[in-house]
């Protein structure tokens, strides 16, 4: 690794900071350095407020002139919230700028860098423009489709079952991985389980790892199933929750409807399609309230649907070595397979963590719809 | 790593070169060490020829008086096919042993030790010795139990497949992980399947990393099934295979028992037990047949009745990132599972390895008869 990827990746580490707090915008890390010391680094801390260049130039208090700077995203030229970053990096003097990626952001997308050149500064692009792209794929799939970033999580066992066949799921995983889970949950915008999900295990759908960064929770629910005394419908007044019901049984569930409503839940309806809420229709509006991310946690037939229409983005698979001996347990993805195994979904830019004796196992896949 | 493990490190290395030579002796390696210097290193390249220890000291050409022996088991003090190996470690005026494990055979089990100690030897024992133990956990559980090692191996996909619902498995893992299971294959003494998987996928059952070290093939075939025109068949002149049938039927079949044996098939009979071969009668033949190890590699139902009867002593899972995208394929595992999921079966001394992306996850079982 060299100096220049050195400062980029203290940048990146910069730009996590920020997570969970800076959506729909995106993660960005920015590092400051002069004659081989670092005289600042900052990130874009919340969504509305400075860009990390603006962040880091403003609270550094040594002289910035002909300085480094280092940022993982193309810094912007445009006004939004706030004033343009190019801006203050010409003002403030800096000699060179190290860019990670590129921003997609089509207000972005290139301009901020050629702005920067035609003010003199020197600009070198692609600094560990992988990791940095990693970094905000979430962002750059949303601001390119409108459409949340599909990610579907599951755990199971090395027999390849996330439940036994009486539905018993816990725990597969070791404590290690399941806080890995309450990570991911603060990484994306919303989490999403199918009724099913809720009946059995009663689950709360949160983030333990840290206050005040909880996804907003979705339940797939065509016929209002959900229970009154459920933990969801318990904590919907101080966590955003929507249920997603069908539409057209509206009718049959206004008295429902209004005791969910004023329990603090959220109805969503949704046109239904092969006899399930149609997805697309779904994403759609998710998108358009500004939910850029969803994390779907299952079960089998609610992974199976989001998979069959093509809309997942990332798979996070947790294994843990140990067997229930059978095979008339769950497995992940539930329905009807394929027939040959040239035909298998292949996972992209695989990424494996070992939490002890578990694993976990990430890779990326196509969306159709954008292909 | 401090340097004496470095060293037991070295003769771990120089153990496991004569893998799939040794057995039903254990492989061990050797290192001599004067003055800072390797003098020799050797392993017990082959059964029924000189020990490691033998062979480094007859082939070190400078003087190994007051020299340092490292050495993964303990030295033999019995004559077997070769003379005791305490005997020329004395008889060379070796300074200082430092042993891995102890040796299980009951016919050295630390006498070995206490032969070099009350001959002014300093010995320490117990260097790298779980590492030194496993390098020969097929061996020690033999010698104990003159019951064969039991391992089961299975490739599936990241929603738990190894096969499509048409019985598709071509193929699952890349050529790393495959080229890896030949390597197994070489450590094993047999490879183990079940008729349905001859009958489906006509393998070969070799070892396909290097010549003459195919090991011993084993058919569960109770009603003598076998295809005369199969691979297995085909080639039983030159690899050494066992078809395990029924003993109740065997009068049905007198035909195809003398075709089979015409064509190099050795017929073993076993008892049937809840409908299928008797696993217990089997693996006491094997075992009395000098087959130390069986890796069982399916199918499913084959596996579940291994893992049922508690016969099993190591798991290799190998993943690989691919989707069958539901979950009418065939799972590792076949039939009646557990209910909670902490009744799982649980591996321990867990270990990983990455084929780039797939991942290999292996660890122990407890074998019931022996707890």
């Amino acid at each position: 690794m060299d100096i220049n990827e050195k400062y980029m990746k203290m940048a990146i580490e910069e730009a996590k900071k920020g997570m969970g707090y800076t959506s729909p915008n995106p993660m960005v890390g920015c590092v400051i350095v002069k004659d081989g010391k670092v005289l600042e680094k900052a990130c874009h801390e919340r969504y509305g407020e400075y860009h990390a260049e603006r962040n880091a130039l403003l609270r550094c208090k040594e002289d910035v002139k002909d300085a480094t700077l280092y940022v993982t995203l193309e810094p912007c030229c445009h006004t939004g919230k706030t004033p343009p970053c190019t801006d203050i990096i010409i003002e403030k003097g800096i000699k060179k700028v190290y860019v990670g990626c590129l921003d997609v952001n089509p207000l972005v997308a290139g301009k901020g860098i050629q702005k920067l050149k035609d003010n003199g500064i020197e600009v070198v692009s692609g600094i560990l423009e992988k990791e940095c792209e990693e970094l905000n794929e979430i962002f750059n799939f949303y601001i390119k489709n409108k459409f949340p970033f599909v990610a579907v999580k599951y755990a199971m066992t090395l027999d390849g079952k996330i439940a036994t066949k009486t539905n018993d799921s816990k725990w597969i995983t070791n404590e290690k991985s399941r806080n890995y889970v309450h990570g991911l949950r603060k990484k994306y915008s919303a989490i999403l389980v199918g009724i099913n999900t809720v009946l059995s295990d009663d689950p709360m759908l949160n983030c333990r790892i840290e206050e005040n960064v909880d996804p907003v929770r979705i339940i797939l629910d065509s016929n209002l199933r959900i229970p009154m005394d459920s933990n969801i419908v318990n904590t919907a007044k101080d966590i955003k929750t929507y249920v997603v019901m069908e539409k057209s049984v509206e009718k049959l569930y206004n008295d429902k409807i209004e005791c969910l409503e004023k329990a603090g839940i959220n109805i969503m309806k949704c046109a239904e399609k092969n006899g399930h809420i149609d997805l697309e229709e779904l994403l759609k509006n998710l998108g358009e309230i500004k939910i850029d991310s969803v994390l779907v946690e299952g079960g089998s037939n609610v992974i199976k649907s989001f998979l069959d229409n093509g809309f997942v983005n990332r798979i996070y698979a947790f294994i843990a070595p140990k067997l229930t001996i059978g095979d008339d347990g769950i497995g992940p993805v539930a329905g009807c397979g394929i027939k040959d195994m040239k035909d298998s979904l292949v996972l992209k830019d695989v990424e494996m963590k070992r939490f002890d004796d578990d694993i976990m196992i990430t890779g990326g896949l196509n969306v159709y719809r954008n292909n």
